[in-house]
């Protein structure tokens, strides 16, 4: 199976930004892409840099205008298509959510973000409500979305830090794990705190397909946004990839450009991999209660 | 705080395997280290091979040979000293035991390896009980060992494919987290499937530094040594490394030969790391009930 990332850089412009997904949608179904994963919040600029009431203008409904648009682009080119949008459930009642369109344009299923940050620049507690632990369906938090070409286990950025997070996508029978993102770094950072950052944050997403024996798509975002406080901004980081099953990088964007990652997915390879490394044959599930524990002391 | 993790080929001569651990941890500790961790099983060869009653004969009692032996060693050096050994805990009842030896010479705790293996070449499942997830002292199978040098969050080689251990030792206050293993290649596979096996190997524990924002020490066997049924063998991989807690390799040693890593380790880096990366705040513990379950379908 084919695969696509798309990274690109956002500006004010929420029209623009939506023209440019658009056009390197077509591009990477143009090269055999039949899912394709955009990044985090791809309609408009990081806005979670200041907390500021206005930008609950820019929310929108599920379905709504992003699942209308891209859902008629999906139907029109034949594909899946993993969208990310700032999701108003209710007044006073917001996500981060992912929305997963499917080949005939309907909506196959959504992820609201579980684990939400709250880091200087990353203001995310502030305008998103976690994603319920039991849905309103009666579905966990944690529930893959099945699609024409698979079962995709969609998290969102913040989450990608999180094994428990991975695993019980996996453990719900998840094909491929798929993390839409907007990180990056802090320009005051040195140049080697800047490394260690985007390296902690490629292995232990490469870890998660090798403790869960899947292939991981990660679409990040590039490009510098400035802070509307005039404190600095934000360096977006770009370096999507994608994994196989034993963690090994298939592909990857640089950090700077607007990019399509065109990698194949070799399904077989990942039944294979499951064959020699069975990780989930060995789980002791009776020792693991703790995990529900906030702290164990 | 500098800490040494001893990496070394064996042989059939159980006495010359336990000199040359001797000489190296004498070594690490001429070189200024504080803690010495030694790699799985460093009694002997790595028996799990094949299955042969026979071996049975090579397990000790806690206290015994071994941990007489290396606790006078522990107390002459003025050492914390992890340990490794098949354990006779009963008639019929055996674990794959890591011992750490107090400054003092006395036995600090004991680790039973939970996850088992059993693969071709690796038949752990025939030699070893898994530990006990309740232990007669009222523990956790996953609990930290107190030390004079902190607190060790000790596991055993394929435990280290389980981010849930990792997890469950930070979350009772572990300090560092340490992996006696002994891993290696089938000789039969091709050098891309090796490269791939010892990067995932490294990426998953050095995850685990990341998700928990804790230090990393792995000590691996190197050598090869051929199966006793004449089927080839294992080629043991070295490459032990200590990795920070984001994750970034410290120090790390060759493929083949007998080496000791010395490392320091900043534990003010450690807590500013778990500040700007506050992963533990964030967990959904609400949402993770079904890491106990076997599968979710």
């Amino acid at each position: 199976m084919r695969v696509a990332v798309i990274q690109q850089a956002n500006t004010a412009d929420l029209e623009a930004n939506q023209h440019k997904s658009e056009q390197l949608v077509r591009d990477a179904v143009r090269q055999g892409a039949e899912l394709v994963l955009l990044q985090e919040l791809h309609r408009g600029l990081y806005f979670c840099q200041t907390e500021d009431t206005h930008v609950f203008d820019q929310a929108e409904t599920i379905p709504g205008p992003s699942t209308d648009r891209f859902g008629k682009l999906a139907k029109e080119l034949g594909i899946v298509l993993i969208t990310s949008l700032f999701e108003k459930r209710a007044a006073g009642l917001y996500h981060n959510t992912s929305v997963v369109l499917e080949k005939d344009g309907s909506i196959a299923g959504q992820y609201r973000k579980m684990h939400i940050p709250d880091d200087p620049g990353f203001y995310e507690k502030f305008y998103f409500t976690p994603g319920d632990a039991e849905r309103v369906d009666g579905e966990s938090g944690f529930t893959p979305i099945d699609t024409s070409v698979g079962r995709l286990g969609v998290l969102v950025c913040w989450d990608q830090w999180y094994p428990e997070a991975a695993r019980l996508m996996a453990l719900a029978g998840a094909d491929m794990l798929l993390y839409p993102t907007a990180i990056g770094w802090d320009p005051a950072d040195d140049e080697d705190e800047k490394q260690r950052q985007l390296n902690a944050w490629q292995t232990i997403q490469r870890a998660h397909a090798v403790a869960n024996g899947l292939p991981v798509l990660v679409a990040n975002r590039t490009g510098f946004e400035s802070s509307p406080t005039g404190d600095s901004g934000i360096q977006f980081w770009g370096n999507s990839f994608v994994a196989g099953p034993q963690g090994e990088v298939l592909g990857q964007t640089d950090v700077n450009d607007d990019e399509i990652l065109v990698v194949d997915i070799d399904t077989a390879r990942t039944e294979s991999v499951r064959r020699i490394w069975p990780y989930l044959r060995d789980r002791r599930i009776d020792g693991y209660a703790d995990l529900t524990k906030r702290y164990r002391r």
